[in-house]
């Protein structure tokens, strides 16, 4: 007896053909299927407790761009482009029930603003990386459930948790969904 | 007899335990393992002559954000903010080689511009989304290597390839790289 067998796992979609129907038992059990295709890497890693700046953070699903985002009225002095990506099984878990799951992490690249490139007569662009951050949600690096972590300019190979007084208070009280920003991030807060 | 395979496909690392050897042949033949597990997505489809809007271009690597940017010294009357992401496998080959492959796809978002949401008291960030076009290196779909599709909004389901002469000379001209911007696009600029 041969069959189709479709199988989504993490948005991939597998069609398995002319699979004899009794191999299947043992197929799956031999674990050919990762529960999430993505599941392996993007779980945070940490070293003599400081969090291992991630292989692929580049990768990651990108949610938000801003320029010059601020809490004083004036803006900042120094304009920045930021640009927010989170990993794949958080984006797609939060998607599917609005909550983010433990391990979740969302990276910050901070970009220097380009401008006067050609064609381009106007306008501004993120241009060379100035800054990485990472937010990671793990209960048992942080009571509040977050912790926030700077990698300098992105090429330092980890970092220790700030303290939590630092970046916690204001996500806790202005991150519109469990200490996150998504009132910035349209696929996120369209989904909540 | 009992085996742990290790099968590296597309970046992905799949381990099968106590999978019986002689299976091997029959799982392998069954296409359980896609030969990369982005190049099967990644590459353009087309239906009826017409591209057909890839279902995962949020899931594409970013690699660039712009705001207002215009070929008009005074800027355009109405800005935007552009996010760029390319394919996954494009993204890979063109870091190794400094050339993209055929089937390469590039997105760009247009999204309008937001502001004035607590707690940024100044600053903008990338709203709604207002426009989608994907170009495509496929030299059966365009004479000059590229073609250029605008999906509206992002909703539409398929796109007839703009004629050669709206993006394609701007393109070949401007482009840092084979008909690519990748001045705006640090990641692919600083590679090439």
């Amino acid at each position: 007896m041969t069959l189709a067998v479709v199988v989504v796992s993490g948005g991939a979609v597998w069609t398995l053909t002319h699979l004899d129907l009794a191999l299947w038992p043992i197929v799956r059990a031999a674990s050919v299927f990762p529960m999430s295709d993505t599941s392996n890497d993007d779980r945070p890693r940490y070293v003599g407790g400081e969090l291992v700046r991630p292989n692929d953070w580049e990768r990651w699903i990108a949610v938000g761009a801003s320029i010059g985002l601020s809490y004083s009225e004036g803006g900042s002095p120094h304009d920045a482009f930021h640009q927010v990506r989170i990993t794949a099984s958080a984006y797609d878990e939060f998607r599917r029930t609005g909550v983010f799951p433990e391990g979740t992490q969302l990276a910050l690249e901070v970009s220097a603003v380009g401008a006067s490139v050609l064609p381009a007569r106007a306008g501004r662009f993120a241009d060379c990386r100035e800054g990485l951050e990472i937010a990671v949600k793990d209960r048992r690096a942080a009571p509040n459930g977050w912790a926030y972590y700077s990698f300098g300019d992105g090429s330092e190979r980890t970092a220790r948790a700030f303290p939590a007084s630092s970046c916690s208070s204001c996500h806790r009280q202005h991150g519109a969904t469990d200490n996150v920003f998504t009132q910035f991030y349209p696929r996120l807060r369209d989904k909540r």
